[in-house]
């Protein structure tokens, strides 16, 4: 921290995706690993920069669904997808040119579109440390500022024109409302499915990382089929951050843990570790649903009774025990692991160069990550 | 009707827009027009039996969001949009070609995506005779059935590959936005600001005809220039179209017309007939807020109370009285009268052609229609 203390004011504006990498690997003493994101840092600050300036320049509208937009814009967030199409586009003999910006930024808006309609779906109070827009302006205005989002987004790529990109956007979108539908369906359900699981965070997750890395490299002029390859080490890349996602909100202290956890399964979210747990002790899906059913809202009638304090209590007991014997969570980041290798492989195809040795360093050190 | 009744099967299946308007037409004694329309429907039924067939064609998702889109598209409706860019494609040489089909479809997608949007936003319950799809499959399907169709038909317009009118369509989507935005600002205020009427229906109703009749003209391969008159024709056959939809809901009978106009109040709806009498007898404002507030529903507290149903019932005479001294339905019925008119000087420029007399009768039949 105290080398991040010592930056000058206009390098605070840089990017917390980089910081936050390399904050991770000093604290964990991957050093070496620090380094490498100390020179990414170096490699690719302006285009972060570049795509930071514009993402703020956006002319939302002056109404309402303007202010929803820019509520969770202004937020930041961790730029990740953004990140992922510079170092894509610096692949290739194009490099980070005016569309590979457009691009990143489009990714960023459907990246935020997507979180303005789940809120109102999943009925989410809070996000990125603040409330969520549908609180403070309102479903209406929450739908409508995705829209807008969305629409502004797919201007920004038909604009920067790079060919099959807008097409292979408008699929990547289908998979990500199958993948809500599929959750949707499996809504209240604590069911083991590692088909459904990975269909879910396939669609959700990984197939917008997959486009952000192939449309990246094709803004960067790199060749058709390399451009697959690169979108593969999106797509797994997206996967392994989708589960060290999951990981994570269960690493948390105690009240915290048993918080997200009932979130998720309230929500149809049988998350990875979730899953492991399920598959290795199924008679832990009786505490489970019991603590569950005891989430529900006091206005809605106070059958909640039934399960006194103290059986929650040793319910969440059982649940934690349950996640400690079978190691779901360390499970679950070992195969964040494997996916995050996996998305080194794709890379294998390509000359090595700096773009590629960045894109390397940021897969390692996301699965190293704690926040 | 005995007309229709003598019509072979096959024929039933033609688009009901056509069969609606000379029916109307006959039925006011307007032969001569009834006559024109029935010429039209030779000239344009194959196209909207194409149209047709490719939208009930859509391949929606087997899943909880297709069976949504797929329970508002199969329901029909008016076609009209579609109509409108079948016969300004058939203005220029190109016809009605591959591109102009893939546009109307586009367009009816849109406009059905707006209206799940909708109905999740004013908690419809019932659309085109039915139970409205956030009633039958949940809000969150219809919130993603409506981000579907959209997405759907982007990629149809994208393929249809006609120059500029993608971006166009975009633009206009945000002006359907910001008319959602405006009217959500106002909601539950009862003023009467035509300004903010017209920017209302400008964007959430003309600005989508706007775009069918120029995208079509487009893809009839007509003149930029002459493409922008046809799309000045479509704005004004939307602003009368909408006009007559607001008419006509104040025509049926007096308990209709009472909780029709409170259905619009409450959602923030000042209609142009609402606009005319409140400018002429501002005083009938209390009548209406005294209606409105008695529509709150039951689970929200017994506070309606204070209106005793004799009280509503005076209320409502009231209203039904001013609405007669003003006039207000016939006023709004002849400014829709005098935007059609002005939708046929927007073809003037146009030499005489078949499809120019068509949409010519369109919006002659389209002021005269009572359903």
């Amino acid at each position: 921290m105290s080398m991040l203390a010592r930056r000058k004011p206009e390098a605070e504006a840089s990017p917390r995706v980089l910081r936050s990498l390399q904050a991770t690997c000093h604290a964990r003493g991957l050093g070496a690993l620090a380094e490498r994101i100390a020179d990414l840092d170096g490699f690719i600050q302006d285009d972060l920069m570049q795509i930071e300036s514009v993402l703020r320049e956006i002319k939302t509208p002056d109404d309402v669904v303007g202010r929803s937009a820019q509520h969770l814009l202004s937020r930041g967030g961790k730029r990740l997808r953004p990140l992922c199409v510079g170092l894509a586009s610096r692949l290739g003999e194009g490099g980070f040119n005016a569309s590979a910006r457009e691009l990143a930024v489009a990714v960023e808006l459907i990246h935020n579109a997507t979180l303005l309609h789940d809120d109102v779906v999943d009925l989410g109070d809070r996000r990125r440390g603040h409330e969520t827009a549908r609180v403070v302006f309102g479903n209406a205005a929450s739908i409508y500022s995705g829209d807008w989002l969305l629409i502004e987004a797919l201007r920004r790529v038909h604009t920067a024109d790079v060919p099959g990109v807008l097409l292979r956007l408008l699929s990547t979108i289908d998979e990500m409302i199958a993948a809500e539908a599929l959750q949707l369906a499996r809504r209240d359900e604590l069911v083991a499915d590692r088909d459904v699981y990975f269909r879910v965070i396939e669609g959700k997750t990984a197939s917008l990382f997959r486009w952000a890395t192939y449309a990246g490299a094709r803004a960067g002029l790199l060749g058709e089929e390399e451009c697959e390859c690169v979108g593969r080490y999106g797509e797994n890349l997206g996967l392994a951050f989708q589960m060290i996602d999951d990981a994570l909100d269960l690493k948390g202290d105690v009240s915290v843990v048993g918080k997200d956890l009932l979130a998720d399964v309230r929500e149809g979210k049988v998350t990875y570790p979730l899953l492991v747990m399920l598959e290795a002790e199924p008679s832990v899906a009786t505490a489970i649903e019991q603590m569950a059913g005891s989430g529900t809202r006091p206005e809605e009638g106070s059958s909640a009774d039934e399960g006194s304090s103290a059986d929650l209590e040793t319910a969440r007991r059982d649940i934690l025990a349950a996640l400690e014997r079978t190691k779901a969570v360390e499970v679950t980041m070992a195969l964040a692991s494997d996916y995050a290798q996996r998305a080194c492989q794709n890379l294998e195809a390509l000359p090595p160069s700096l773009a590629r040795s960045a894109l390397e360093a940021v897969s390692e050190a996301l699965v190293v990550r704690d926040r």
